[in-house]
């Protein structure tokens, strides 16, 4: 069963209803005096559209979503959605937030796509493929080649996600890697699949905030796996890599602790 | 002397020559082999595309740069110019690296663009007025009001850029900011011209990662200094704020070190 056109309405409508409330300029002051949230107002308006066409086209299929709970989440197939991954980037104007919709079949997830509507670029996957699409065209995503920490390029949102215990174990990795960068969320993931990113670090994760990109990493030919190397289905602590060697590597030393 | 223009076409120019290095797949082993780095290439391509058409339209002007060297810095009219500000993002596949053409007079900026062509918008700014412009239109930057440190959205580049001293005086000021994020370059500046982003706290900047930006914050309505209050023009240890009285409040925390 193909998903994808109907998972490009769903990236149209929630693209729509969200863009609005970016970038609006709300002082502070009037904020804190109107109790108004623009993030938490796009958030409710991006998951409502997408909940609408969902129950329209598929009411059989069961749908969890960061704001509006959960529901039939024992079906065939389930939508996990996100419509806002990256709230701080959302709130600051800065154009890398994006948002996760991903599907699961059995409990696997099976199609999955990162929309940035302001960009203007799409990153889809389907765990045996990935592909790009942007405004000039579309092109493959293929993870790169990269077996050694020494030349890993590290992506991570916050040092705030880790205990400080996870926070030594990341260091233990970031120590030795060639360059690690802080503020990626889902972009981060998809620069992987992309083949600009080796390595991705992260924990406290929700299932909304990850399972829409493993078949986007999967398809790019990368792997993303719990600390512990089980399934990254359920968020948790996640790492995902663009080579299987490097990721056996760094999944040593998060071991080590 | 309105150079808006001439600066769209610099823009226009250096963009075209930029972007095919932009998410080039070069893999790390192929890079290490062969030694080629899209992002120094690109960062030269770009430079020398502005230079070519400022020497063939305003020969008497000077031009810094951070790729080719000084011509003619003591000119009335002077350029500086910074093709890729943001090398990592860059590296890393994130739209959020920046073109920023600055203009001085007499030494003093008098205009300044950021622009991103991947994203498709430009930041610019006289020192009285601050414009954005984007696919969708274009509208009047203004920096939003926010005179208390805890309600303020703070951004900075990365750590690294501190000394042990530096960082020290960072937090303190971070430590009370109602949010910090890492990640910024450019980006921080327009955003802070644009009301979503009140403090930018940085330090070792060179002169062209700062000129083209005081004209955009400054016609914003912010302030931009050096930590002890100077000229932010010779870069240093720079502090962007969109509310005087954050600014001061800020200054008095960086002085107290």
């Amino acid at each position: 069963m193909d998903f994808s056109a109907f998972v490009d309405r769903l990236a149209t409508a929630s693209g729509e209803a969200i863009l609005p409330f970016f970038r609006t300029s709300v002082g502070v002051e009037n904020k804190l005096r109107e109790g108004f949230d623009p993030v938490t107002a796009a958030d409710k308006a991006g998951e409502t559209v997408m909940r609408t066409l969902i129950r329209d086209t598929f009411p059989e299929h069961g749908v969890i979503g960061e704001e509006h709970g959960d529901e039939r989440k024992d079906a065939e197939f389930v939508w996990v959605l996100d419509p806002i991954d990256g709230t701080r980037s959302f709130i600051l104007g800065m154009p890398i937030w994006g948002t996760l919709i991903g599907l699961t079949r059995g409990g696997n997830p099976c199609y999955g796509m990162m929309n940035q509507p302001y960009v203007g670029e799409k990153f889809h996957g389907d765990g045996s493929s990935a592909t790009w699409r942007g405004r000039s065209g579309e092109r493959r995503l293929r993870a790169r080649a990269c077996p050694r920490l020494e030349d890993a390029m590290l992506m991570s949102t916050s040092p705030t996600m880790f205990t400080a215990e996870e926070r030594a174990l990341f260091d233990a990795v970031s120590v030795d890697a060639r360059l690690t960068r802080w503020g990626g969320d889902c972009y981060a993931y998809c620069m992987l699949a992309a083949g600009h990113v080796d390595l991705v670090i992260e924990a406290d994760l929700k299932p909304f905030d990850i399972v829409a990109l493993i078949p986007i990493v999967e398809g790019a030919g990368g792997v993303v796996t719990t600390w512990d190397g089980g399934p990254a289905t359920d968020g948790g602590r996640i790492i995902a890599s663009g080579d299987r060697r490097l990721h056996e590597a760094a999944l040593k030393r998060l071991a080590a602790g």
